[in-house]
């Protein structure tokens, strides 16, 4: 008995999906139809600061896998067809082709929900102004390098200051702009303690970007169309160029309209199968789910691409009949300003208090090699701990070579739920050239395992 | 009622004792004395080879503390001090000053042993020749360096392809001399598989080093008392110095001859608490002891500055009234030959079937970073999980920047006795600078729970 899969959406977690099912099921088991309303497939949004930067020059090299390779293993892929509505109860979609406007509806015995999420642009005057750039697809980051060439001034505004903010800040200084950054909270990279993020800042100010904390963009003031300037709470910043990096906000008003359950951050909600909850043949994943934090034991929206392939392989073996399920993050993520790298994991300050714990909070410097060998960088430390149990409940990290990846070390232990006295002890790996004798996380996990004690 | 601490050897181990003890007790309630047979106190042996190839200036950055700086924190360390009995039923050591010959007793309420290693020195004809070098202390590097730098001829033999071994080759070929390394294994570097330490002779034979793998070292040379050659069982290597890197043996002919329970290899047995075996006041730490390998759950001798500080850690805090374990190791070491990195953690194959364990292997190549983002370098993982149960039973890693340290995901999946399954979902960071979207760990753990499966 064939079946037909339709999968809306053909970027990480749908086509991995699709790929997976199509590896445990061929094309006389299971017909697989992807819809996609872009112009791409499978690309790594998370590589088009380094594109926009000239670190990586070719736009086509972020494509992980083009939508030939995908039809060429029998996956009926149609691109520049959007899903315009989901009916559950007769179980099919409806799928306009943007070209032509023709809509078909299209069954399905089983349906992948993998549509993503779109960034988030405030409703202020200017903000459709030539020169206002979000940079979440490949067209958006083909339109801002094509306007970063024909500009003449190089004045430019990033909105936002968490990773694709302080990422395109970067790649536009490397450019050869002069960039301003106008955030909104207190220090850029919210998703560290403010205490870190104040670290960032500063790494970021010695590249010379000029990083404006707590101001709110009111408007974009423009001339004959174009943006001349970001109006700030505070200040009015001339801008030849503006790239928004608000953040994104899943893209589930199709879900929605369908009736499915979504969560607080409007995201989808799923089983441990990535099924969305109380269907048994729809599945969601990627940017357009919510996940289960494992730490505070409350789902949150986390759009990052390497959840949104895990997501994707789950689903492709539970559609094909094997079986996986994704347990849920621990909240890791990781970015860098130039040389200095930036990790986080676990849960910040207010994470911790949001979910009810009563926590510890350790800061440590250290340095990322034994301090005689040579590049020895310092590196900057904090934990959080559950005060009596002792659980670590977060590590964040800023410092150089060899200090982002350290935080997978928390993740593991986190992931484990190991109290920071046991990590105290852990066999971490020693050699001058990689760590001092005690490695920076044992460091921390010292100390916080003190402050448990005294706590 | 004051108590007295004899701590016998001023290494990490038994200084990291005495200061943690210290900081708990101060000198009214503890009295502490410190004999040392050597010149230097608390130094790094893992940075000698640093030393000797130039990266590392000068000797005294080695020291972590200084005699005086000990004696700051009062305790009464006693340089060139050699104890050559412990009276256990008497509760007291016998100590000879190196310099007088003067023998005194001293008695002791607590006892820490803390005797560390000695370099295996074959008994070969030759061996004592001037020109024919061990690694082991501060003083053996300075008088390498003499030799070195006295030295009319630049060719270099260093026997065995351990760390030591293979740091040293890379130490002397910076150094300008012409390096032949020989060992004995059918690869470098033993502590990994074969397949693994291929890798790791490509990397040597790059930078130039002649590897003869293989091959027993029979005699050496000599001519006028100096070494003129190195006699192995395929050839004779000139040599105008000889670097011995055979590997250490723990130094607890005192704990033998006092009648302490020694493990297989010689190392004291301890229980977790540092204390040594069925006794209540003597612990033992560093490289004089055996530890508890988690995985495999047999005693092993691992010698590392890493578990040596630890113990004195856990030690101090039992001399000291408090209390910690140390709950053994998942054997974490890692090294480099100029760019590649090597790294290891937990089993080898044939440490898997000594055990008693059935497994699979898996072999996965991947890259330190997203493949389009620059200098992504290619990076070899090779991972072994329990047939049926799926457990993690070992990792070993050769590869470029960012390579090494990746080992300690697998070191903390080992110690929370992880399967690979889990493995595959953890959630590592991934950012393009840093790790492709799936992190080469997570490639290897899917890889292996798919050989688990079908095992």
């Amino acid at each position: 008995m064939s079946e037909r899969l339709v999968v809306i959406g053909a970027d990480a977690a749908g086509m991995s999906a699709a790929s997976q099912a199509r590896r445990l099921r061929g094309p006389d088991e299971l017909s697989i139809v992807a819809f996609e309303r872009g112009h791409f497939t499978s690309f790594s949004a998370c590589g088009i600061p380094y594109w926009v930067g000239g670190q990586v020059a070719r736009r086509d090299s972020l494509i992980a896998r083009t939508a030939e390779e995908h039809r060429a293993r029998e996956i009926d892929l149609r691109m520049g067809a959007e899903v315009t509505e989901i009916d559950v109860s007769g179980g099919r979609v409806r799928a306009r082709d943007l070209a032509s406007g023709a809509e078909t509806w299209t069954g399905y015995d089983k349906l992948v929900i993998a549509t993503g999420a779109s960034p988030i642009r405030p409703d202020l005057p200017g903000i459709d102004a030539a020169g206002v750039h979000g940079v979440q697809t490949l067209d958006d980051g083909q339109a801002l390098l094509d306007t970063l060439e024909a500009l003449e001034g190089r004045r430019a505004v990033v909105v936002g200051g968490g990773y694709i903010g302080v990422e395109m800040a970067e790649a536009l200084i490397r450019r050869g702009f002069a960039v301003t950054l106008v955030d909104r909270g207190s220090e850029p990279m919210s998703t560290l303690d403010p205490d870190m993020g104040a670290l960032v800042r500063k790494a970021m100010c010695d590249i010379g970007i000029d990083v404006r904390s707590g101001a709110e963009v009111t408007a974009i003031r423009t001339d004959g169309g174009r943006v001349r300037a970001v109006v700030t709470t505070s200040a009015e910043i001339p801008a030849d160029v503006v790239v928004l990096g608000i953040g994104v906000a899943p893209a589930t008003d199709l879900a929605r309209a369908a009736g499915l359950p979504l969560g607080e951050s409007g995201g989808l909600l799923t089983d441990l199968a990535m099924r969305v909850r109380g269907f048994d043949n729809i599945w969601a994943g990627g940017d357009c789910v919510e996940v289960l934090d494992l730490v505070s034991g409350m789902t949150r929206h986390i759009p990052l691409g390497t959840h949104a392939n895990k997501h994707g392989q789950v689903i492709g073996s539970g559609v094909g009949g094997g079986y996986a399920t994704f347990p849920g993050v621990v909240g890791t993520a990781m970015s860098k300003v130039c040389e200095v790298e930036v990790a986080r994991t676990g849960l910040r300050e207010k994470d911790a208090r949001a979910a009810g714990l009563q926590f510890v909070t350790v800061v440590i410097e250290s340095t990322g090699r034994a301090g005689y060998y040579p590049g020895a960088e310092p590196m900057t430390v904090k934990m959080l701990a559950e005060r009596g149990a002792g659980r670590l409940l977060g590590v964040q990290i800023v410092g150089r070579e060899g200090a982002a990846k350290r935080v997978d070390i928390a993740a593991v232990a986190l992931t484990a739920r190991m109290t920071v006295a046991q990590m105290t002890m852990l066999d971490l790996g020693y050699a001058p050239p990689f760590s001092p004798v005690w490695d920076p996380v044992l460091v921390a996990a010292r100390k916080a395992a003190a402050a448990v004690r005294d706590s």
